[in-house]
């Protein structure tokens, strides 16, 4: 699949709005990670383990939220620099909770401890990006 | 919609994670600002004018945000204090800069103004929501 | 928010793919349905109750098929038929299957039952607008 | 990704509800494709050229309809076979008639060949899980 995404960046007639390596890299991480994010709350339900209720809830909004990311990352034409770094940064820390939460029963329930690890991967990308391409953005005044 | 909202939360086991009228308030102004941003950005490839570029590209992110947002605003079992943070942070960087982005267009565009408002909605219930409730959330350390 | 729904089916440049009024109530239904159904996953997780395993599966597929459908059905420029006329089958059916689960929990978890109405008013504006719209589409043959 | 998604198939409580190779298959090229859709779309924006309206919705479409289709099969907990047969069906029509559509424009641009590549998977992995299990369903009577 990661082929597939650069192959996306190389063929737009936009050049990528960041380098394609950290870009290209943080998309996969991103669908990697709403992909096991939504299997693991899955996979939490069917435990009926009440210590899972956590770990349910922050699977699901990791989920979505990696899955926006994904999205909004795949567009290249007119970035809003301030949408992206926000985008960015809500990933980063729904990823460092979740990781943090899956950890914490990763011994006793092995999808969590595989999820733990796309959601490490997906903090890491997050940040890796963000490093090459953001300023703060301040609000508009209407 | 807004009733239905309203019962959701009355009716859940868990009590809401914030005030009930500020939230119910801002998960229906995220669906309505999700909707008009994924029409108005068709309507605005419809158009076929260079000048709304920026304008397709940032309804199609604040769309993808805001359903997002009100997501993970339905959910209120083990909310994560820096998760619901920073998203309501990036739903009002989001609907800020759409709603800047459609004002520029609204008189020609009267699409544009719909979602402008729409936009603004969400803006200001984030921002509401966001008062009543947030701390901010240090990275965990692995 | 149905106000906002008809509005900006008014001033897209493209005609409604569908009579307004059936395809501005089907968008309504549908983004009220998935968020009654995102809210009611979560309280069925938070009632610790195996009985709902298959409510909370079935709310969740739903939420994710009436989000869909309702961005689909949000764009008028050239529908293909095909697709639509697919995806309201399948928004049929996954609000009846958990209209139908939902209900048998409705008297003792009154979430269910707010979410089972919520599930019904979408399969009545799923069919209304699939009575309006729909021929049935082969494959292409590549 | 595709080890992570048969990593979690491997590590949930719950069997898969279908053989795993094509279930895992078909996960991937849902998510592949959903991304692809989401930058083809994006780049036609770009493109500037009537020509491509038409793919350009037909690629917001398919990326929310295998955007849906990705996480219902992640799910293995009390699968609803009706659902589960009607998704991957609405995912079968929407992944042909883009990859139809893209395959027109795919000489001129190189974006929509490899859109139309990643439609063309998940038509056939779509297809492939859909022969493995599913049974037609009837509507409940309420």
């Amino acid at each position: 699949m990661q082929r597939t995404v650069e192959r996306m960046l190389r063929t737009s007639p936009e050049p990528p709005f960041a380098p394609a390596d950290p870009l290209s890299a943080c998309i996969h991480a991103c669908v990697e990670c709403a992909q096991a994010c939504t299997a693991c709350a899955d996979a939490c339900v069917a435990e009926h383990d009440r210590a899972l209720d956590a770990c349910i809830r922050l699977n699901l909004d990791c989920a979505d939220i990696c899955a926006a990311t994904s999205r909004i990352l795949s567009r290249q034409l007119d970035p809003d620099p301030g949408v992206i770094s926000m985008t960015l940064q809500v990933c980063a820390v729904a990823c460092d909770a979740c990781a943090y939460e899956c950890t914490q029963h990763g011994a006793m329930h092995p999808h969590c401890d595989v999820c733990a690890a796309a959601c490490r991967r997906c903090l890491d990308a997050s940040r890796a990006l963000l490093a090459t391409t953001v300023q703060p953005r301040r609000f508009h005044h209407h």
